[in-house]
């Protein structure tokens, strides 16, 4: 009888978790499976900020497959995934042959949606992977160099424009606001010159917080520097400026550096899958798979859990999609075996934001609120949590944070 | 009695070390000192092929002023000269009062030339100072995550084009074949997708040298991937490539970095002074004294020591600079106390030549010829010599090389 064939697309926090666990609980000869994923190494996704900023690099933030997955039990093809056919169980791949599953599970994450501006395509960033964040780290190295070595010079190289107010764009202003005086040091520019401004188009920043954490984070950033322009409505990105309108009045804003991580969306492969919901995510049923398909399972961020009719309502942290992950290993290997299948039921520590080195902002599940550096502490913690969990002690102590304070 | 002025334009080479001789020999009732120059800080413009390359950072260069000076015998003005007007003992600055002196030395150094060619003010990169250096490498660096980070791939972010074939023009090929493998491992770029690509007008390369180390040079440089162009004719430098002619023929090379450091002229500002010679440099005496005027002394790469009814040739060395500081020094001592000036006769130890880390050519004054790691040696040797001279063991201990091999 021929072994079983496990697909896992994608080595993001889902499927990195779901192989790691997959390799510890079956056996050589239980099944055989197949990592996917486009890049030879996995990242942190929240720790992108912080490498966008420049404040750790990425290569600290980069985990090379080889190091996680035992090469007898996992076969690892680094290669982008072009479509999916549930109908022949196939996966067609960019580069290599076709590949058939007999399971299949899919965690590629969530793409950036380019905000419908004009020059929005050709003159905003995004941080949203390793390439996008190192980009974005030598594109402000590079402007602070080129301000200094032109004659004629262009204020906008030195003014950062973050839009929106979602958590990837305040921590990004919090490790920018630490990054600031570190490359004005090292390019020679007055630290008054530069301007990070958050422009808003709403009446109010950090409405997605508490109000007493949504006061800490305001007063924490603009007591460094940070800007907030509100009830903003952007027309267009160009090359050297940003143009909004604010109380019925046209502006234009200078700069080079406009970053935008608010939208996203699911990866355009599922749709292969599976019809994506309004919030350009995909249903799952309780126990992670597809409402159609129920050999293919979908987690992480393009995930929605769907239950008793309506859909499970959660902030889309690491620890929810790592939950996932052992909802998905288990089935997986209740499917081989025979045995029950269990639901997800996604238990929460709260959430927390960091707003740069040694500060954040965090909520947990029974409302208990913490502000600076215990909020900052407990995210570090919560991420080296994750890398013990993934890889054990030596993963820990090579990737971990312990430069607590 | 009014003491005497002494103002010293630059603090390259010549500047401080003439400075740093004058605060050693003159007492603070003899002179007052006055040191002018754009930035606070010195920097050894041999090691800006490194900053440019990335191979050394620009903190390691650069030397803070007030670390090198007495602040009760010298005063130190953070300025960029503007004009200077013999007839009155006038300087004029961009930003303080104008400055009046008795005795002035200029070591204001050289300018880079834009090469005649269309385009080449916009698209062409230079390195002659830290700005410069620092951009380059940003550039650099930015180019690579650019090629990463793009979706239609632009192969000319990967072509490094040098034109000429200068000293710094091979130092910076010899760096660069060092820096790129670094770089492609930092940006997970394929090694074999970079060119380094070295346009030269004449029929050969190196043609300043000895044909044994021109030929040591050319081995070492194509083995780490280097590659020459000979006989060919510029013709324009757009943004995405370089236009050349070569056997009758025009060639498109796709590159978005043309680095020419080939031209280089005396600073414009030296014309108040002397009329420029066909060099591009001011004619002095063989006490270091100008022509035109007997208090004022011009060093380094901007003078040309003439005598006996011609130019005396000597390599433009750090070294010969140097030995100008020490005449400059002791003349201006013996002008206050009525004494006897002493001429410039130049001693040279050779010349080296970098061809990255551990490895280069030289040629000494006796024909002994240097190849290898004994050549990069003899420079580095060279160079924390000269920190040494500087501001002692402490200073050299600080910024000197000690990673030989």
């Amino acid at each position: 009888m021929k072994k079983p064939h496990i697909v896992i697309l994608g080595a993001g926090y889902g499927g990195i978790m779901t192989t790691v666990k997959l390799q510890k609980s079956l056996k050589v000869e239980d099944a055989s499976i197949t990592l996917v994923n486009n890049h030879d190494y996995h990242y942190q996704t929240t720790w992108l900020h912080e490498n966008a900023a420049g404040t750790i690099h990425d290569e600290k933030t980069r985990i090379p497959i080889r190091d996680l997955i035992m090469n007898k039990k996992v076969s690892f093809i680094p290669d982008t995934v072009v479509s999916i056919h549930p109908e022949q169980k196939k996966i067609k791949l960019k580069e290599n042959d076709c590949l058939y599953y007999d399971i299949l599970v899919i965690g590629l994450g969530i793409e950036p949606a380019i905000p419908n501006i004009p020059g929005a395509e050709e003159y905003s960033l995004t941080v949203h992977d390793i390439n996008s964040a190192r980009y974005l780290r030598e594109h402000l190295e590079f402007n602070f160099a080129s301000y200094q070595n032109e004659k004629e010079k262009d204020p906008g190289r030195l003014n950062i424009v973050l839009a929106g107010s979602g958590y990837p764009v305040i921590e990004l202003a919090g490790e920018l606001a630490n990054r600031i005086p570190e490359l004005c040091k090292a390019y020679d520019v007055e630290k008054s010159l530069v301007r990070i401004i958050n422009l808003e188009e709403s009446s109010h920043v950090f409405s997605q917080f508490d109000s007493q954490l949504a006061e800490y984070a305001m007063n924490s950033l603009t007591s460094r520097g940070i800007e907030f322009i509100t009830g903003v409505t952007p027309k267009e990105c160009r090359e050297d400026r940003i143009v909004y309108e604010k109380d019925h009045k046209t502006k234009h804003l200078l700069t080079r550096t406009i970053i935008c991580t608010d939208s996203v969306q699911a990866s355009s492969v599922l749709e292969d899958v599976s019809a994506m919901n309004s919030n350009g995510k995909v249903d799952v049923q309780k126990d992670m798979r597809t409402m159609e398909h129920d050999n293919i399972f979908v987690l992480g961020s393009a995930a929605q859990v769907f239950s008793e009719g309506r859909q499970c309502s959660y902030p889309p942290t690491v620890r929810a999609t790592v939950q996932q992950s052992a909802v998905v290993a288990h089935n997986i290997k209740a499917i081989l075996n025979n045995e029950e299948i269990i639901h997800f039921h996604p238990s929460f520590l709260g959430t927390a934001t960091s707003l740069g080195h040694n500060d954040g902002i965090s909520e947990g599940t029974n409302g208990r609120k913490l502000f600076g550096w215990k909020a900052a502490f407990m995210k570090i913690m919560n991420e080296n949590r994750y890398l013990l969990e993934l890889g054990g002690p030596s993963l820990l102590m090579k990737k971990g944070k312990f430069n607590f304070f």
